[in-house]
């Protein structure tokens, strides 16, 4: 890929306004912040009408190129998507400021005062796909959290993210805040990703990936920078034999049913071998959902409708309405299963014995491990977080949902009365 | 760099011992891993003979090649540095377990019991110079957080090292652990590291690099998985007009002259404009305690002896009795110099006004900022962490010094009662 001198300067030149940015939005005091994020809100609302229009003309666009009806649907805004994305930052208003908290303080015996508080990361790079209302959530979580935001959204949607970040920018200058604290990449090429993930000469701390698996596997890759992945979510619930079979029917059909399309949605059902009788029961709640049901020789016995797993079927993230279900030899079994098969994300066990889910909750290296709860909890709204950019699936910094918290760093903070070290 | 099939069929068996070993670490108790602790340090103690022998065969190898003298001392073992590291082990042993602790919890309105606790990372590896005595420390460090290591230390140290693996080992499996817990890379091929920064086939989850600034530089640019960086600590001290002249020159003299070789120690100080009576007595304080001082214009006119300071001056780390000294104004001229030319490592200010003081605690953006007290304590055992693997500059997931608690990441449980999402 290729990038015209003029472009490889403008990136640049946005990278190092950030970092000035940046150094404003970490002392800006909480009330300037929610001044800003309520200005832009009614900025949004004022100028739904020019939000829409332009809305519109990246739809006609797609619409000419062989895309997807879930991508259409995803790039596209209704009024009621607009009035959503409006209230959204005032919700994030309305959330406590994570800058400055104070995480820790003790003293040492020589009399220094440390405390450990928590600051911003700095200039946060977002990549995404042609989704709006990221353009909107991301930019306003940063800024919230006090780090300025370069936002990369997908070409299909650049018109509407252009629209949606004047009104960002209108809000900040309304609270006195530096525009560029909330910037687009100026362009559609591709090379501007490169130059991100290369950390637009030192201006860039960190890229937090919202996408797909070749986007996210394309920015872990060739990230020069610390990136917040999100991987895929193979989310598992382990039925064991302990388990009440009304409550596992229950959180096995909403954790893959509810929402089939996002990462917390389960993909596989393990049954302990010990319970044969749960078989047919859960299978067939699953079938009359609409749910296809794959699975091992056990699950195909217990029901005919039931078509063979393949072995790959045990590491697909379908985000549809299909299933791999299969026995596994209690909780061992379970835990041993989703080591090899799951991707760290959310897993769920349903049982009545205690043991067996503290063995469990212990064992399962994820995420988020849940004990007698649907896998759709993977949320940062579901954990009280308010707002989240995503779910990662690293395990460095951010782990689970990030929202506002996990977007802040820490410093330590020491005074003394003169001390020097002997 | 080339490396032969057996070698890189051997690396990768190790990431996968490692791996393995990772498991049992994980759930392994406190009780189980202090009990491996003392075996280690008993293990040293009791073969202290055969790891000085191992090591004057490193040294002699050394003794060929044209390395500086802090290199071979830094490769030598004493009997006392010996002993040294086997009470170092005793007292990793004493600190207490950061697995299993729970960072917080609360109950959503649904009734769900979420709590959030600290687990290890999984495999880390240690890439590092001819220290014989990091082979136990981080060793160590990492078996205690519940992670295992994969050690790959300077080739000049090998015999060493191995000879200190080996005793880390018969600690391990005389408390029941996998000796696999704590490896080390079998061959000192320069290839093994790029595969390590390549993560071993997904085994490796952390990098720490310990070392100079080539090194780091390597594994930063080449890492594709995460890495906790010690760049350099280009650190300052800035005296405030309102400061306290006797305390300024203790602080001064601490932070540069106390041992010029630690990352902790001051490279440049800042003095007040509108202090200039404090320039003569701190450059002379210096200039007494042997060091060389570098200053702008004013430095050098208030002091012959003051040799012009070049532009890239302003940000050498000298690791050496050398210091570069000029004059800001005020705070605000402190904030600004240090944002350009420091490396977010440690700054102090010293000063009598406490507004003063809270400002440049609050703006400088460095992972230590310290009032009235010296940059030396930039050190895990300063803090009261006990053994340090190193201090991060980066600002993901470990800043400042990184002991064990920084060695661990968390995860989610959840505790429901049937709970689905709506």
């Amino acid at each position: 890929m290729n990038m015209t001198t003029g472009n490889r300067d403008a990136m640049l030149a946005l990278g190092a306004e950030a970092r000035k940015a940046a150094k404003a939005l970490a002392l800006a005091p909480a009330d300037q912040k929610n001044h800003a994020l309520k200005a832009m809100a009614a900025a949004i609302r004022g100028r739904a009408a020019h939000i829409g229009e332009e809305n519109v003309k990246d739809i006609s666009a797609a619409a000419s190129k062989d895309l997807k009806d879930s991508f259409i649907d995803r790039l596209t805004l209704t009024p009621a998507r607009i009035e959503a994305m409006a209230k959204g930052l005032e919700d994030i208003a309305a959330l406590p400021d994570p800058v400055g908290e104070i995480m820790t303080e003790w003293t040492r015996p020589n009399g220094m005062a440390i405390s450990r508080l928590r600051v911003p990361i700095g200039v946060i790079g977002i990549i995404y796909e042609s989704r709006p209302n990221v353009t909107a959530d991301a930019g306003a979580l940063c800024m919230k959290s006090g780090n300025a935001a370069i936002l990369r959204g997908g070409s299909d949607g650049f018109r509407t993210s252009a629209a949606i970040v004047a009104c960002l920018q209108q809000g900040l200058r309304e609270a006195g805040l530096p525009e560029t604290a909330i910037q687009m990449v100026p362009d559609s090429d591709r090379a501007s990703v490169g130059l991100m993930l290369e950390g637009l000469n030192g201006t860039i701390d960190l890229i937090v990936p919202r996408g797909g698996k070749s986007l996210v596997a394309r920015v872990q890759n060739d990230a020069r920078v610390p990136v917040f992945s999100h991987l895929e979510g193979i989310c598992h619930v382990y039925v064991d034999k302990a388990a009440d079979l009304q409550m596992a029917e229950k959180i096995v059909l909403n954790a893959k049913m509810r929402r089939t399309g996002i990462c917390g949605a389960a993909e596989t059902i393990l049954i302990d071998r010990a319970a044969p009788g749960f078989l047919k029961p859960i299978i067939r709640t699953l079938i009359d959902a609409g749910c296809a049901v794959r699975g091992d020789r056990v699950a195909q016995e217990a029901d005919p409708r039931v078509t063979p797993a393949a072995e790959e079927d045990w590491s697909t993230e379908y985000l549809d309405a299909i299933v791999t279900l299969g026995v596994v030899d209690g909780v061992d079994g379970a835990v041993a299963h989703i080591a090899r098969y799951g991707s760290q994300h959310t897993d769920s066990i349903v049982t009545a014995d205690e043991a067996t889910a503290e063995k469990f909750l212990r064992e399962v290296d994820s995420a988020i491990v849940l004990h007698n709860a649907s896998t759709q909890f993977a949320d940062g709204g579901e954990f009280g977080f308010g707002a989240e950019i995503g779910i990662a699936t690293g395990k460095l910094h951010a782990r689970g949902p990030v929202g506002l918290e996990q977007l802040t760093t820490f410093k330590y903070q020491i005074r003394g009365t003169g001390q020097v070290r002997p």
